[in-house]
């Protein structure tokens, strides 16, 4: 039997004393160029993404895949983010940022192409279409679904911010996502942004144990320590994709983010 | 210059008296046994969409992939899409129900992979991150991003029906959607489900040139009668995956597929 997803973030988090997920957002267009020179285009995203892990796995709890990245590579995107996967210690944990969100049959085969064939340990996926397109995210026994809740980018407050006769669109997906989890072999978790920080506490306040994956946190320590401070002691990982994985563009790529991943670490639990 | 998806849909329409989308969902559970006793499955799954578009391509004016069911492939997964995408005759369109939505950056990968990489016409997308994760599907020439707007499914009831301040919410995301598709060198198109004819009126009424892309309408007549008086003059697709893949699963499944295509036509048409 697995153990749940969020006990093993937690024994993670005092092994490690880090809370960091490093994001693989392996744009073409910001990788070094002696590797792109050298090899083609996969085999280059591959190889970043292997010495990236080389040098940020001491300090990363976790890595999130941005599948975007794998599938513009075509053909061969899907493998390269299998070998990228299997590269990845067997204890860290893994997530498949990939945003699915399908009626209950096609969200089941969503479910069974990433737990089952690839082999993460949890996925994002988006609550538009309601309970039936969810649920089937949350019967992997030691998954999370991480559901979209209230994303930090420009135009979240389109429709999570909308008022409802009761909450904003966003509280309601939160209140209703947990119910959702509260029987399920798996585990649901919230994608909640680092951007607004009384919103995150808020969320924090009324769901204390459900995981909260918080992208978009720099290197920044000032951010960092009132992130961690909204995110109080649940569960939480917070990600930092390009001020790792880009801190530098020349050969020392690797050390670079090896440093930059540390002091992510370091300043998001000082 | 590629023309507009809702121009060559509406001249396939008139060349084929036809508004019928294929919808490939490969489920390796109802594939005819004789193709998965004789080849591996990726390779069963290829076959078997390649003779339902040989049987199905007099008829059908578009074809729906549903991506989950070639990413549970595996490695040969986004192949096997590939080299279906690509047996499909060049006058026909071609949809990725792949329902992607992330922030801008990755959006815009998501949009690459389908339209540059795979070379899709449209696919459809989530709106719950709001505009700048919709805005990079719309920026392609000649092609569509269907927007999830009304959904069939159980769980559409749990937030796109939820009142907001002067809306349903789903009324709010097709006022919002059909906006950004305004001024965009790509088309937007909303996904409307079939079961509520009632609001598919309504929506066609508000919105009476937007392309709709209705799934879920079996081979019965009835309910594709209604369907299309409720959807109205203005461009549509009916979807119809089940009806017609599994018509038969014996080694006729083909033949009878391309029954059930022309029966769903010429049902749609009367």
């Amino acid at each position: 039997m697995k153990p749940p997803f969020s006990t093993r973030l937690e024994k993670l988090r005092q092994l490690k004393s880090s809370v960091l997920c490093v994001g693989l957002d392996p744009d073409p267009s910001k990788l070094p160029t002696h590797l792109l020179a050298s090899l083609p285009l996969h085999d280059a995203v591959r190889q970043f993404c292997f010495d990236i892990i080389e040098a940020t796995h001491h300090t990363a709890i976790a890595y999130k895949l941005n599948v975007a990245f794998f599938e513009v590579l075509g053909r061969e995107g899907f493998s390269v983010m299998q070998d990228v996967l299997q590269r990845i210690p067997a204890d860290i944990l893994s997530i498949a940022d990939a945003k699915r969100g399908d009626i209950g049959n096609s969200a089941s085969f969503y479910a069974r192409a990433v737990f089952d064939t690839a082999g993460f340990d949890s996925i994002t996926v988006s609550p538009y279409m309601g309970r039936d397109s969810v649920d089937p995210f949350l019967v992997h026994e030691g998954t999370c679904a991480f559901v979209l809740v209230r994303t930090s980018n420009p135009g979240s407050s389109d429709f999570q911010q909308l008022q409802t006769n009761d909450n904003l669109l966003y509280q309601e997906v939160a209140t209703a996502v947990a119910s959702w989890g509260e029987e399920a072999a798996g585990e649901a978790g919230f994608v909640v942004g680092a951007t607004n920080t009384d919103d995150l506490a808020t969320l924090r306040s009324s769901f204390p144990h459900i995981p909260f994956l918080i992208p978009g946190v720099g290197a920044q320590g000032g951010s960092a320590a009132e992130v961690m401070k909204a995110a109080g002691s649940g569960p939480v990982l917070i990600n930092s994709s390009r001020g790792i994985l880009y801190a530098s563009s020349g050969e020392d790529f690797a050390e670079a983010a090896g440093r930059a991943a540390e002091e992510t670490r370091a300043a998001l639990l000082t």
